[in-house]
This record gives C-alpha cells, structure tokens and sequence, in this order.
C-alpha cells in the first residue's frame, strides 16, 4: 500500500529537464556541460533560481557543490537527494540533471501539499562528477565526504590546461560555505541506467545494489619520431603502434577476465600527429570497470603486463599515471530494500541491479545509508547525444523517489 | 679528372643553414617552419634577400614557388637546382634547407669566380614539399610541372582549416608571375638522405635513381559514442579499437608485402576523446610506400580488405579518401650517372639508392631530365628535432652539386 497520495507532476519535471537542457545544447540534439565552463555557469545559475523560487535555502561550497535545503520540524542533518549537471563533451539531457531535478519535484510536491516534514530535506548538484574535464570524476562529492583535499581538487588541472579553482572563481561558483557540512542522515540519488539491462527485461525501476569498481590510468608511450618514407619498419621506435596494439588488446582482456569486465581506450593522441612522421609520442587512457576487486585487479595486473612487453618490444618508453580508482561499492541494504518495496508499492516492475557508471552516491556512501533509483535508457545509451529516457519512465523514477524520501524524511521505518 | 677547379665554401653554407634554422626554431632544437605560417614567411624574406644580395633575378609565380634566376649568354630554359623551405612541425635544418641554399652557394661560387655560365641557373624554393600541413605533399612542384590545378591547389584546406589561397595573400607570396614558366632544361637537387643507408655502409655520396611510390589516405570510422561502464564490450561499436586494429595490421601488412615497402599510421584522431566514453569517431592516416608499384597496389589492397572486414566485425562504418598518390619514379639515366661520375672525380665513395622520400625531383622528372644527390642523415633520423648531417657531408654533397651543375650549364656532354 503506498504510504501517500502525493504525485509527482512528469510534465513539470519534463519542463525542467527541457529548460535545463538548452543549456549547452549541440546543434544536432544532446548537450556539451564541461564542468565549470560558461554552459555550466549559466545551467548553476538556472537552477539556483529554481532552488531559490521554490524557497529553499541555498548554499553553495568552496568546491562549488550546490545545496538547496528545505527545512524540517527538526535540526539536524537532512535527508539528502541529488546528482549532477555537468555532462561530458557529447552528451545527453538526462545523466545527473534527472536526480537533481527530480529532487526539485519532490520539494515542490512538498510544498504545495504544505508538508512540513520531520527532518529537512536537502537537493545537492555536485561539482565536476563526470570528470570529462578534469580528473578524478565524482570530484564535488569527494571533496564533500573529505577523501579528496579541497587544495588538491583546486589545484587540478584540466585537458584544456586550466584550474579547477580558477574555473570556479571565474564562473562565479568558488562558494563560501565549507566543504563536508552539513553532513546527511541518508542519500538518495535518482539517474538513467545508461545501460541496456532494464529496458531489454521491460524493467520500469532498477534498485541499483552497488556500483562497480572503476580504474582509469593514463598511459604516456615515448618512442622515436621519424620519416615515414625512409626508416626501413626493423628501425622504428613508434609509440602510436603499441599504444594502438593496447587498445587492441582491451577487447581481448575484457574477454579474458570475463564477469562484467569492461574496458575501453577513450583518448588517444599521437604526437607530432602528421601523415608522414613515425609517432614518437601516444597518450591513451584506459577505463576499467568490474563489480569484483579482485577480477578489476587482475584486469590491471594483466594490461600492465601487457603494455610493458609490448612497449619493450618497440623500444619505446612508458610511464603510467593513475586518474581514478574506486573500489566496488555495495549500497546500505535497508535502502535498497525500501526502494524496492516502493517501486512494487507503486506498481513498477522492477529489479536488482549494479550500476556500471559511476555516481555520486557511490561516494556518500561512505558516509551514510545510501541508494540509487534507476530508470531505463533506451538503446542503453549514454555520454551520448541520443541518450533518451521515456517520460513515463522519467515520471516513474521520480515517484518512487518521493516514496522513499516522504519515509525518509518522516524516519519511518520499512 | 674534375672539371673544374672552383670550390664551394663549406662554412658559408653552414652559416647559411644556421641562420635559416633559427626561423622557427624549437626550444629543444630543431625546427617547425610549416607551409605558409609566419615562420615560412620569415624564412622566404631572408631567402629573398639572400638572392638579391646574390644578384640573382627573384621570381614569385601564384602558388609562391620562389625563383633566383642567374643570367647565362644565351637565353632560353635554364638549368634548375633547388628544393624547399617549409618543415614538418618537429623538424630539422637540412631537410629542404640543404638543396635551396647549396643552390645559393653554387651561385656564389660563380659569382666569385665572375663565371658567366652558358645556360642560365635557376635556384628554386617550391612551396609545401612537406604538405605537413597542406595536403598533398609536393604542391609548389606539382602546380609548377601542370599536373595540380592552381586553382585547385589555392582551395586546399589545411588541418587548421584555412585554405592555401589565405595564407599566400596573407603572408605576401601570393606572386605575380604565373605558374609553369619557364621550363628547365634539366634538374638537379641535393638532399640528406632520411634514411639510413648511406651512413651505415660509410658512403658519403648517394646518387639517386629513382623515388619510391607514395599512397596517403585517411579513413574515417564512424561507430557509436557510449557510456564506457555501462556497455557491455558485445554492444559496442568502437571506432576507435577499428582504428586501432588497423594501426597494428600495418606493421603485418609491410612484414608480408616485403621488399622495401613501408607503412605508417602517423595521425590518429579519437572523438569524443574522453577517457570514459567508447569513441564514436576515429580518423586515421596511412602513408604506404614502395619501389614498385605493383607491390605498392598489392599493400593498398590488403589495407582496404582488412580495413572493411575489421569495421564489419564491429558495426562500424568507414569512409577513406586519397591525400596523396605518387607512382614510383625513374630518374634520368644520363644524370643519375653525372651525379655518380661527378662523386667519383671528387673522390667521394657514392652509391646508387632509391629514395623513400617524396622530392619535388620526382615530380621535376615528368618535365625534363631529373636527378637527385643524396648526402648522409646521421642515425638515418629525418623528420625529427634531432635530424643532422655532418658539415663535411654537406660540403661534398654542394661540391657535386657545383660539379655536375657546371656540366649542365656548359652544356657539355657526359
């Protein structure tokens, strides 16, 4: 029996997705948000007036982590829910904007039903989560749990070269208040599956059980640049054919691990990257994913193996540089339940499920019980500019979003 | 016996080399000067001005092909020498630099010697060799012999998207004179070797035969951008791995092909270009050489039989366009063997070899009797901050270079 009669409006939610979507919005259709760039500003300031009309307070952190809290009967930390709107260099409408705009519905539900919940109720839009820009991804939340210094997170520098403290002040978003208040008493994160399992199985709302482990590593290749037309191939030092053999070499592991290993070769640049010069320079990039520690750490092992034999085989050089690595993550266990429980209440199929991508939740889960809603992508596409999620699912994510957080925010038990 | 007693002035050159090396200048060593940049202009202004100072009648015809005319007592075709100025973008002094300003040096010589040779000289700096950054390579010679439209070649676009015609206006060597004129009565271009062949059998003088085929092609793959952890690897349509695949089949393809064919995948480009999002987009250069041109056909095939079948097998698509194709080339006969008895008078130890460069010669040779001398690259290193030849070896190469250039203007038989 669902435990309000409360209703979510999809086509309000809808409205704010559009809105916010403009933002940054590619010719073709999708979006390009790069953290902390001038499309990020505009969509910050969008949805700080959102937050403000809708009378929540806002506060916004040196890390630039937005906040909207609507205040309960009692102090005390609030019932957190959120994501992000920042997106990579082609993406969608609904990776990270859904959660935050979502948290947006539920405030206003709340308020033109007059509720006045037991303990506040805080929406977050975390900085910087997809880390298109710069590394590590999920850098808002990290910094808010403490496990990335903010001078650190300041300090990095991103693909074009540029700070992330620099970004901030310029966009007007290097914030007052610390970083690490207030902290939650739980954390809710509605988002898109981004993968094909729900919509393949006719799954209307996924319960998302942990998120899988993520390694990124850069990989720098130094061979010898030389002319293409007279350096006999038994004389070559070129560091473009072992970083290509690498990526090669991606499918076959991913293969070999078995399980849910994926890998993928997403940046590559050849230097001096011209038609007819041996390359003496490749940078590459390698995303390794695994729900087991145990099998991403095999993955590891064995790509390092790899690279090394295959660069000595070329007389090239290589170092390596670590950009993320998140352990696999498993949710509170009571959260997932409720979610469940919800989504069955509300009368959604639905089912157990890790996610793939990474989230933010994965980094509150440190430091509360923590969840995730999913809703189908169709295609099971994301980071790209097709990405789409169906109104009613959309609307479905955000009811049970609702559910969960009224029980939450009245602390309810299951 | 030498025909002559006159003697080139090796640290004269040097100076030469120098001061022309210092245009664009690498911080590390070395040299980016490439087509129609401020650098390029820079370098062509004291090239000119070296000409005048040299008497020599300067002539700048509208694809900026520069000139240096040197009065003979008869009229009618002159004897050419000369080759190019422009560089790769890590490039060196001698590559190009050597032929223009050994042609600057003979002048000098006759000049000092008050020598009024029976034909005229002709001292040419022709625009883009390299096509670095101007596809194709080879374009100031190929307008000059008739065989690119000048309109054409002025339409160009380079990587960074401007045109040739812009870039001449821009830099002032958008001349007046008109292309083709005049014809040469035979040319003849000293060059270092690029490879290494002659330094590793202790040869200082090679006498070039002939000038390998050239294919340039780019392929593009088109697959489909997707979230790197939540795509399974059997849903994947990676442009990138297919790209890559073909850079690792290169080094098989060359190994089966035999013979001196070379294959290179010098500019590899991934799009999106994010470490967590499976590439859409991979654009790929292949620069395919070989003495023979049957050989040279059989490698492009394999290419574009392994090319569609790896982008089948994962869903991508592909498109490849032609940057450049030059079927293998024959010297004069009568000159290759000045070129080599010349060596011999003058003492040298010299040798007949194939050049795996492109040469403005080679395409000098489909208008009039053509040669080539080569003079050893230190390691075989060419396109490459550190490409150097030793000022002995660059002396002897000028040294034949008066010598058979002397016959020439003489008119005299071999």
């Amino acid at each position: 029996m669902r435990r309000t009669n409360l209703t979510v409006d999809g086509r309000r939610l809808a409205a704010r997705i559009e809105a916010l979507g403009r933002i940054g919005a590619l010719p073709g259709g999708g979006v390009c948000r790069l953290a902390l760039s001038e499309e990020d500003r505009q969509a910050r300031d969008l949805l700080v007036r959102w937050m403000e009309e809708l009378g929540l307070e806002v506060r916004i952190d040196a890390i630039g982590n937005i906040f909207g809290l609507r205040r309960g009967r009692e102090t005390g930390p609030p019932i957190m829910t959120g994501s992000h709107i920042d997106t990579v260099r082609t993406g969608g409408l609904y990776d990270g904007a859904l959660g935050v705009l979502a948290g947006l519905e539920v405030a206003e539900v709340l308020n033109r039903a007059g509720i006045e919940t037991r303990h506040p109720l805080m929406v977050a839009a975390f900085t910087n989560e997809e880390g298109a820009r710069f590394p590590p991804d999920m850098m808002g939340s990290l910094v808010h749990v403490g496990d990335l210094a903010l001078e650190q997170a300041l300090a990095t520098e991103g693909i074009d070269g540029e700070t992330v403290g620099s970004c901030l002040a310029r966009i007007g978003y290097a914030g007052k208040a610390p970083v690490g208040c207030p902290e939650a008493r739980a954390f809710l994160e509605l988002h898109i599956e981004q993968g094909p399992v729900l919509e393949r199985e006719g799954i209307t709302i996924g319960a998302v059980e942990g998120v899988q482990g993520i390694s990124w590593q850069a990989f720098t290749f130094r061979g010898r640049s030389s002319h293409a037309g007279t350096t006999p191939m038994a004389m070559r030092r070129d560091a473009g054919l072992v970083a290509a053999r690498t990526v090669a070499f991606l499918r076959r592991l991913a293969a070999e691990i078995g399980g849910d290993q994926v890998a993928t070769a997403g940046s590559l640049r050849f230097s001096p990257d011209l038609v007819n010069v041996v390359p003496e320079r490749a940078e590459l990039t390698v995303d390794l994913r695994n729900t087991e520690e145990g099998r991403l750490r095999e993955a590891e092992r064995r790509l390092a193996a790899f690279v090394e034999e295959a660069a000595a085989d070329e007389g090239v050089a290589v170092a390596s540089r670590r950009l993320a690595r998140f352990p696999p993550v498993t949710f509170d266990p009571a959260m997932v339940a409720r979610v469940e429980a919800a989504a069955r209440r509300l009368g959604h199929a639905v089912r157990r499920l890790p996610s793939g991508a990474g989230h933010d939740a994965q980094i509150m889960a440190r430091v509360c019980p923590t969840a995730m809603i999913f809703v189908p992508s169709v295609g099971g596409v994301s980071h790209n500019v097709e990405e789409f999620t169906r109104p009613e699912d959309v609307t479905a994510g955000a009811a049970v979003l609702l559910e969960v957080l009224l029980e939450l925010l009245e602390g309810e038990g299951p």
